[in-house]
């Protein structure tokens, strides 16, 4: 989708007041990114709901569930179908494990940027399996995948306002996301691979934003191996990450990164 | 508190293998920001668990909980204290309107970063008084507040992992706080003015994030005017911000900036 064509959802135009480096103040208009609301509702109950940028929800609601243990399996995906005007995802699955409101409203809270407590749990790490060294990654393939995320972000260019996650061999994007927010954009590249047979531990993460606890443990349960981004991680992640055999690469910019954890996959 | 300090749980030191833009590629040792797991309770009772940078612990859930609705006036609060060892944040309210969980819960899934509804329901923002125009801005002192942001910002440059707030007036900084979550920094700032009798409406907010409905809405709720960020603003904070009265600058980087609302507050 192009960005701001009419119908686009994702954006609207705005007149503003652009004061310049010149010292000139005038009018002007700009494109601003905007706060979608979709709530998700998994066989017929209201579950959650996100704010998001609306393109790809579908895949938004399947990786958001699959990840929070509410969609066991893609064989049993009976409907997933969202509408853009109402704001709401519907999905339907024969196996899904319904938890209680409160429990499940409990878990949600840790899901949320900036609020979470399971993850302190080491309980909630050793039901996830510690990841085989299966991939190595070259230092230029760091820093052209990265600069190839710069090039693709196309709304983040338009607007200032997203940040971007791609999945990734060593050479091309497999699926690429832009998103309001960090962990739905990783959310959405989790959704496409669930519905398409894809697996994802076979290739690389790239993101522009922070490696936190949350972002490391939903590349580790979909069993990559390498994850890497333009911002720092939090000391959490990195902790995680030696647990589970990630290898997280940080400030990846320019010709530079910093390795934090399981330094053996890079191939000098 | 020093940045790095062995006692300092903001920060960890880490191991890391450092790859720089020449080819070398060595072990070394980076900062790390922590993320840390602080739970409120209000008279006694659990309420939500946040992940912050843990300092001013008491400000962050007073602040919270003033936003939220569940602090009154500050003469009815009789206790709030910080448990940095267990991550626990204890406050007690003569007059705190207890909700029942589940609606606590549905309430909290909306200040989250990322999540949320009820700031789409126009009969929320019609319960914020409007703001009159009381104060005026130059750009010069835009400037000036932007570049004090980036010199005070001292977790900023150890660790690459934090958002920054300020209260100030047009000379100086009244209120500085750093968080890993933009929104903990703004609670941070309003818990501080609800327990010293600062009115923050008196006053400019600049802050390292991005402006979302929620950032703008804490900002009207405290009587804010004037809203300046580096980053973008979203468009339903605009919206919001041309109902309530409030002028958003965003993009303020060098000697630029963009007015997104209500400009007759820029005293050329």
């Amino acid at each position: 989708m192009q960005v701001n064509n009419e119908h686009d959802y994702r954006t609207s135009w705005r007149k503003i007041w652009r004061y310049s480096r010149e010292g000139i103040y005038k009018e002007d208009t700009d494109l601003l990114i905007a706060e979608f609301a979709a709530t998700i509702y998994l066989n017929d109950r209201e579950l959650v709901t996100l704010l998001c940028t609306p393109e790809h929800l579908e895949d938004l609601a399947i990786g958001f569930l699959a990840v929070e243990g509410l969609l066991a399996k893609p064989e049993d995906l009976e409907l997933a179908k969202a509408d853009y005007h109402r704001g709401q995802i519907w999905v339907c699955s024969k196996g899904a494990p319904l938890a209680t409101e409160p429990n499940f409203l409990k878990r949600c809270l840790t899901t949320g940027c900036g609020k979470g407590t399971t993850f302190f749990d080491p309980g909630k790490i050793k039901e996830i399996a510690p990841l085989y060294q299966t991939l190595k990654i070259k230092p230029e393939q760091i820093n052209f995948l990265l600069g190839e995320l710069q090039q693709h972000s196309e709304l983040f260019r338009a607007t200032g306002g997203v940040h971007s996650s791609a999945l990734c061999s060593s050479e091309a994007f497999i699926v690429y996301r832009e998103d309001l927010g960090r962990h739905n954009a990783v959310d959405k590249i989790i959704g496409h691979c669930w519905r398409h047979g894809i697996d994802p531990g076979q290739y690389y993460l790239v993101t522009s934003g922070r490696i936190s606890s949350e972002i490391l443990l939903k590349a580790a349960k979909m069993g990559i191996e390498i994850l890497i981004s333009r911002s720092a991680p939090t000391s959490l992640a990195v902790s995680i990450a030696d647990q589970l055999g990630v290898t997280v690469v940080g400030f990846a910019r320019g010709r530079r990164f910093n390795v934090y954890s399981n330094p053996e996959r890079l191939e000098l």
